[in-house]
């Protein structure tokens, strides 16, 4: 579907097209099922000088886009002047895979069907096309095997997990990692990536009606083990239950997106010298740790933000997402369970803005329980 | 006093003699108040080759003291038999000034009349006299101007106040440190020290009556401002209130010994990428910290316990104590606020018992402001 398009797009890609693109956007601050609505934007002219005409294909919605339309997330958007439309506003999402279709004088290392992840955070992907500066963009090479999904997820989740694993603790192979919000995105990357370097994982996710394929489903994934945070409550048979599969092996790696009590408890599993580490919470209560495992098991807790690795590091970048294509393209790292929902042609502003609205709300009930993708078709 | 009966000592050191010493021990864990006993045991013979004997000066009762008779501390003592006494016991004690008063063969780096302090933990310090292994102890150099007093408390306190400001974050002269239980006795070497390094310290103690007077004593050792934990209630109003004081410059070293929420306020205070380090837990309560202070100011929470550090560290160990002895002999480290409890020789073991159970009531019930030492006198 996307080649073909493309291939079309491309076809016209010398002369000054008239189209219409269409763009997700919002003038304030607020829910996004408030706020958000769908707006018609005049086609891109030939891109300028050092610049790239982009189609998007895949743009998911992530958790921090959510924090970001809320107005509480760090990382802040430019706000984004359309020609012919009424005033300028924020266009939504952060991540996303699109295809080049033009390029702009000066420009070295994009040509027209390339595949780029945005480079810049808050570029606005969820929309149907862009014109955006060459240093904006990353490169991802069009592997055999590398999947529209696993390309246009690339960019968050995984690298997430692959500095988790990496940045803290030099796990050797058969080393064991301690996580909650295992079945999350990043959970899952960590799960897959753990185990194509023979690393072991333990991993705590909520119970629920259907844990058993749940636990299924991260088994397949890689996962070593998948308890419930219900068995934290009795620390002596968890503790017991744990060395039991370690072997006595201290756990050196505790990777933390939740919070509270239940964090403090999966922090008891830790050995000596351990890390614990946290990139978010789920729960939305601080982490709470016992002075005891700071001082008498020198514990040392940390964060980890994507978006501050990411600063001025191109270089780590760049062969992070080389390696992520390679592995993906292996068929090691699976698509994330996700659904695609398309923002369609034909559909007017006014019902497409309905239907975005309807996403979020439906989200914020958790009514999805896997990846939301949006794909913005063009009106051209 | 010290001096005199040392001398007084050497006299007899060639002969075996015959006297009593004095030990305050105790057979079982539990509440010091119930468990603790004075006992006369049998004087010191030779020494044996790679030992000296030596008569504890003054030997402070440390927080942690009470822990370890409790059982509830991670470093153990170990039974000491006493010879002609009753079974074998604990001594309790793990701080302590002594002098040399006779060597064994093979003793190389020791000589009758040097000071000493323990390189050992628990070797069971609130005793009159004992034997000790030459490896387990540790030379002070005897300056002119360093008192007994500073030298029986270096060992413990100054240490981690040392490393505390030293091993976390490389401070310029113009810093800023926060820390909280400022006038306990490693805040206070924390002040003092942060001030001869022309670090800048914001102090947080609890309110009480003699306010006043605490943030005058405090201010006299180098503190730059002493704040209570109820300011941290409007945290609006305290960091601005900050802010004018630091002239807007981030704080990167926080030094936690309380826990619970006003370290979580305290944590606010800090700028990016600081680290905090928690080496007490005077609130016995877990030290809460919000992700967002992980991720977004990458914030880093650690540990520090001056018994890692010292294990196999007795080159730095012997630098150090030579540092502050040298600090503390001009002048620029006061003794810590103290009591000296004598238990006397004339006094009945029956007697000293009940002395030292109300010494540690007394301290359960928060009845001295002030560091305690005992010098428990021999009865020979």
């Amino acid at each position: 579907m996307f080649r073909k398009r493309t291939s079309c797009v491309r076809l016209f890609s010398t002369s000054v097209r008239i189209q219409a693109n269409r763009a997700i956007v919002y003038s304030q601050n607020g829910q996004p099922a408030d706020v958000l609505r769908a707006v018609t934007v005049p086609g891109l002219g030939a891109p300028p000088p050092q610049t790239a005409n982009v189609r998007f294909a895949l743009s998911p919605i992530n958790p921090a886009d959510v924090n970001v339309i809320e107005g509480v997330y760090p990382s802040k958007p430019r706000r984004t002047s359309f020609p012919g439309a009424r005033g300028d506003a924020f266009v939504g999402g952060n991540e996303g895979l699109a295809e080049v279709t033009d390029v702009g004088e000066g420009v070295r290392g994009l040509a027209p069907g390339d595949w780029v992840v945005m480079k810049a955070s808050q570029v606005g992907t969820w929309r149907s096309a862009a014109n955006v500066r060459e240093d904006q963009l990353l490169k991802v090479p069009r592997l055999d095997g590398l999947s529209e999904v696993n390309a246009a997820t690339m960019a968050v989740n995984p690298p997430t997990a692959y500095c988790l694993l990496s940045h803290f603790v030099a796990l050797e192979r058969g080393a064991w990692v301690v996580q909650n919000g295992a079945n999350g995105a990043v959970g899952q990357a960590v799960i897959q990536l753990a185990r194509n370097a023979g690393v072991k994982t333990l991993n705590f996710v909520r119970s629920r009606d259907d844990i058993d394929a749940l636990r299924r489903e991260l088994e397949d994934l890689g996962a070593t083990h998948v308890v419930t945070y219900d068995e934290l409550g009795d620390k002596k048979s968890i503790k017991a239950k744990v060395n039991g599969w370690t072997g006595g092996q201290d756990i050196r790696l505790g990777l933390n997106c939740v919070g509270g009590e239940s964090t403090m408890a999966m922090a008891g599993l830790l050995g000596s010298d351990a890390h614990l580490v946290t990139y978010g919470a789920m729960a939305k209560r601080p982490v709470p740790i016992p002075a005891s495992f700071y001082i008498f098991k020198n514990l040392t807790s940390h964060g980890f933000w994507l978006s501050r690795w990411y600063e001025g590091n191109d270089e780590g970048r760049i062969k992070l997402v080389e390696e992520l294509a390679r592995t993906m393209a292996l068929g090691k790292f699976k698509e994330p369970k996700h659904e695609i929902l398309t923002i369609e042609k034909e559909t007017s502003d006014e019902h497409a803005s309905g239907l975005i609205r309807g996403i979020f709300q439906r989200m914020a009930s958790g009514g999805f329980k896997k990846k939301v993708i949006l794909k913005v078709e063009s009106s051209d």
